[in-house]
């Protein structure tokens, strides 16, 4: 059966065209730098705001008009599957993620759940062999059930962090069995909403202890994927303890993990916690722990988390040239984590979101590439730094100086001259990038 | 004597110049719609930030690097007024503006601070007279001195009311003599520190007389510049009364000056209020109450008054958008209140930043007329709405609907039909617009 | 039969008590200036959140364990009536508040919902003579619905319009039926979600018509109760037109409907549009327009409506004052629009988290009227502007000042000379009273 | 010579008192716990918010009226020493903190700062000797100058590198001449205004080589002081790479440093990071880095450092319990890095707003010791927790537990019950100790 009925594969039109069912700027097999753009950009739809989502928000029911809405239970869960790969195939994108509640009804107890993903894991499964489609990650729903109430890993209930354990395990043996590249860890209820009621010691104590377990039967079952922290700083707690990457990486080093994960950078999770999204990549670039992207948007006027499609193209160059800089993502790639607005229900913009999506990182794309090979920012930084390339700043780096050395120094400084930083500048210099990338100048 | 010795005057050179003092959008004389740039654009240039500011913060004194500052008291004025109208020259713009303070440094008194202001005012005039540059609006800075500290028209102290209305009737003075297009009150102390010591009542009541006597004498005099507010949330208080335009609108009804005053937006005191820029001149636009613009941008994620350089073509698209609607800005312009960072603290960076700004509205205007020009938005408008064009809808907007008649007309309704909003489809359109508006497509 | 078995009427122990099923410092018939706790506090239960709210959040499904949940369709309606009155009773409290869907689910179409509607009027009615529980105000819901997706009065669908409207004039019948003291609209979809798409001068000028309409047809039914506006800024649109009380007084203002409504104001939707609650409060008290009080409490890092219940005693001291200020609330009240935690979901805590309200809101109000009878801050203001009461300043309060004698005094002005605000020692003042109010010093 | 003229010592009278210049809550020979609060509470005045700050905003010069200020340069540093040790006898606090800015003017070059600096320690050390007010922890400034304005240790210029170097060199040098117990380092500008020019690599690795440079030298010269990192998440910089204490945890365990350091953490800085101060605090000491704090509060409506004096009973309830389960602060104490409001300019002001903070932090330690004491807050958690002690949870806990036996144990759970987090409850228990407090119940 079909779902998305008038709707045929999306093509690459260009920018002129009218067709809003059309890509302007995304062209897969279009070459940027090196590679083609459908290899470095690595799109994933996310199975949860594209087939579950109803739409609802915290004053409103659902809105989502969904063709497949009329089945229920393992029905609907198999129709989604049918509309997924539909959908798959008409945006043509590489990757899809989900949680393990996305795609099957959780049962009345855990071996009940787990026979409901085994059916549909088996369909998806038939489903990949035809489609081109593959997995980037997945992960499990430790979040949303009322047995979370009070966390997953980080539970004061040893039985729901049991639970919790038991839904990773077959999230791990999903993983393995349809070959996703990576396992996402979001801990959505791993933190608290006081203090007053919490032992934070013995809840990051046993987040750590949860982190080691997932490992250990990973290599026992000998997944291979990347295990991926995803940040996030609050909502629907009031306190996540991974805040963003800084917080996890800390976390990780004290937990001794950081030699097995990466983090899944959230855009939206990046500027809820105070940072702009290009800063939660480049530290984590720089710490060797980027490892893949949740590519949305959120809106800086709300303090809640939007997931809106990105479309905003300076976020996407930014972004884009850290992915640039990092060497691409590897594992990794940019799932879209966005949703439709609410006023946005009809089938429809299901594509035209996705469209806007990957039309915006693939402008994004050619712009950061662009300033890359133009080494635009690179001389830039190149100038600034060089006195750390000779002299007392060659000493500093090499480890050669000490407090007397650098005091002596300091002592036969006048005026130590600075230059201007010249933000506007390449403010100004950025945009003409932006606006001269359509023409290829 | 030259200021700015190494620059000449900054010519439109088309985007692909490599050439930093060079516009690359902006081209004066270039028609967009029925006016050229110059002539809708209408920039100018804030005294404050560019010949006065020295760029410190909270945390550190001034780096500004200025070849004026050599001078002092009086000698430093008449430099800046130099400086200026060489500035304003080769950057060809043609509005600038100012408080008392920036122009002429405060005396002892008030007859010595008017004394002061009557010499540049003087030297300033004889300036305007060889230079196209002229004055958008002018104003007295009612905030910075300790006499200050509590408010001025809504102060405790009723010497400093009477203070700070003898500095407007002088400012109302030296707009009739410059021939200020515009007066403006930004009232940066106008509001509390805390409620625990305010009277806020009459605070309100005395800004309300304050405003009808500053009207009074206006006519007086017979000056016809438009008076502005421009609303601020906070900061330097921790609540300011003309929070935002709503604010004001209510102010201005509730004393009866809503036929005399309009507002003077900014965008960054925009976002700080919690709303786009686009929402302050839209509010203003179908109220009519839209005067002028304080062009600059906020940062995101920074909770304090930046006054960065627009850079943003978004932002300065969608602010053309409703200056277009509003048929232009008539008597107000495009004010830069922005300064450069103080790590760009180099008098070159005074161009770098203005030309990015002017490029930015320049770009902004063009993507903006397109879309105006092709409907766009307008269509997208018209058919949403369509249904108060006929029958119950047409009935509600006459008035001819009562709750009977439209009680009747719900009850024969069955499930009502909703169309998707499309806000993502949208957002795709504006991204082909902005990218399309340098091939001028 | 019983809802909430093992729990008695809740009785005042005072503060030493460890009962917690006790009042520890709300006593109903204890005298606080000339009127009992109960008179001057007129504490109102929400219905949605007492016995319809199930604790999901956009990230969980419902927790809240609560007998009647076993019923379905209008059995549970009556079940939770019949909860209602028991949990009223058992509180003590004198009114409580209700949307249309709270008391009755929708029918599948107008008349349906309406005769459900009829259903439960009638029993609440019944109910209400045998309890001393009245209604302080009553609304509709017309957010929740998939047809309010674009808004309700503001929505771009005249159907939408009509249906609304008939919404609203079904509340004001039950409103004239059962009594209620107050009509309120909060407009939770009567905003935009982008600009992009929003003719917000038909909105605005629909809303406006919408209230007349209203105004209208109680006076035509004789509906007496007070109508209110509740402001929120955002949540669940972008922007809602009701921003705050600045907002709507301007809106009121335009519309020419400022002598029939006054505002509802809620303490968190105050913090979120950037106010404090005691500023809302204030400026709609010195403008006349103070109708009731939405009793809640936001968190202040978390950037969406948390609506917990209010156990500040800052906020409910201060919010007190601006209340005896206003001599009392008149028709309005103390509404507990407020809902226990996710992780509170037991029926225990709505008992707890109505006597945390219920005390902080009495230990405010002690402390408040303490302050007011000692004249604390009073006194404080009437020094600090004191000036305002003789020479320059009564001129200027008595419009015999103008620009002329105000420089004219100026100039004769030296130093200005400033007295400290002593906002430090204010602050010490208050908590000494705070803490001294249980003491009864 | 007297600065500080109508003011005695400081006295506890009690909180009926209405002395102004009096303790009403903090006693320092009363015993709390096991210690008296002067031994417990450490207090310590900032230098540079009470004899150095003008009281200046970005839109307003200085207001503070201070008696010292008829001096200059060294007459003036000298002049502010006297008056310091005045204070500090006045208002009886056991420390006291300062950059070296703050107590010396800068000199043309380095080696006439530190002979600048050289006089002034001097004279504080004998002042010292007669005093009982020690220093609790010393800095340098390294932020104000425009040599700083790209960074200090994360500057671009080696020389700066080399200065800020020499600087801290001097720092620790005077940190053992007059015994300082901490050592603090606040990165005001270690952090960058935009990625688009930042190396963020070599600038974090050239902070770690400076502190290994810091912590070499301290050896070498037998300074025995902790050393102490204070987080902000950004302001000056746009963002500062010292965010909060994980960001910092995470750079310490990076670059080798945990050892030698721990956190001095400010509430303003906590909140405008996202988390509250009790947050930063519990983080801290549940690591093992609980150094010091700096005692303040911020405006949740306020976007950036206002560093009020703490007057919060709540915050420093919570604050003090911190410090209680950590077993005091050691080498640390409690700094008022606070400064009076603007409109606060009077020297009284100075000792109002430290009564107020000290009568504050006073009451938040008896309510907290009271809660400890009587084990509140420690058996909800014991009970919430148990499971860990036993079963599963105990085999989770001591490592025995591993996928295949969780998911065993999940396999065999029907629904897993829940208790109520009772967050309401525990919230009014806390209402009632804080107004319990006073009355010694």
């Amino acid at each position: 059966m079909t779902y998305f009925t008038n709707i045929n594969r999306i093509q690459y039109e260009g920018p002129k065209s009218t067709n809003p069912y059309a890509f302007k700027f995304y062209n897969p097999e279009e070459k940027v730098g090196n590679q083609t753009m459908e290899e470095f950009l690595r799109f994933s739809v996310a199975y949860w705001h594209t087939f579950t989502e109803d739409l609802s928000d915290p004053f409103g029911v659902g809105t989502a008009v969904r063709s497949w809405d009329k089945y229920e239970g393992m029905d609907l869960a198999k129709a989604r599957v049918e509309a997924a790969f539909e959908f798959f195939d008409k945006m043509n994108v590489p990757y899809f993620c989900f949680h393990d509640v996305d795609i099957a009804p959780e049962g009345s107890n855990l071996r009940e759940s787990n026979q409901n993903l085994d059916t549909i894991v088996s369909m998806i499964k038939d489903y990949m062999k035809d489609s081109k489609t593959k997995l980037l990650w997945n992960t499990v729903n430790n979040f949303t059930h009322p047995r979370f109430v009070h966390g997953a890993a980080s539970s004061n209930s040893a039985d729901v962090f049991a639970y919790a354990a038991a839904k990773v395990k077959k999230g791990l043996e999903i993983g393995k069995e349809l070959g996703s590249e990576n396992y996402v860890f979001w801990g959505g209820r791993e933190g608290y909403e006081t203090l007053l009621n919490t032992d934070m010691k013995l809840e990051l104590d046993n987040l750590g202890r949860f982190f080691h377990l997932a490992v250990n039967y990973a290599d026992e079952i000998g997944y291979d994927g990347q295990f991926l922290i995803e940040p996030k700083p609050k909502e629907p707690t009031t306190h996540q303890y991974d805040f963003d990457v800084a917080s996890g990486y800390a976390f990780l080093q004290r937990y001794d993990l950081q030699d097995r994960f990466k983090f899944n950078i959230e855009a939206n999770h990046a500027t809820l916690a105070g940072h702009t999204f290009e800063h939660e990549l480049q530290y984590a670039r720089v710490n060797g722990l980027l490892g893949s992207v949740d590519a949305n948007q959120g809106h800086p006027l709300l303090g809640w988390d939007t997931d809106e499609f990105p479309t905003d193209l300076y976020a996407t160059t930014l972004a884009m040239y850290e992915i640039i800089k990092n060497g691409g993502l590897g594992h990794g790639g940019l799932n879209f984590d966005a949703k439709v607005r609410r006023g946005s229900f009809a089938p429809e913009d299901l594509f035209h979101a996705h469209i806007a999506g990957m039309d915006s990182f693939a402008v994004g794309f050619k712009v950061a590439q662009k300033l890359y090979d133009d080494r635009v920012l690179e001389e830039i930084i190149e100038e600034r730094y060089d006195s750390f390339g000779r002299g007392i700043g060659k000493e500093i780096v090499e480890g050669k100086a000490n407090f007397h050395s650098l005091e002596d120094h300091a002592l036969k400084l006048d005026a130590i001259p600075q230059k201007s930083g010249q933000l506007e500048k390449i403010k100004s210099t950025l945009n003409q990038y932006l606006l001269r990338a359509y023409a290829g100048e």
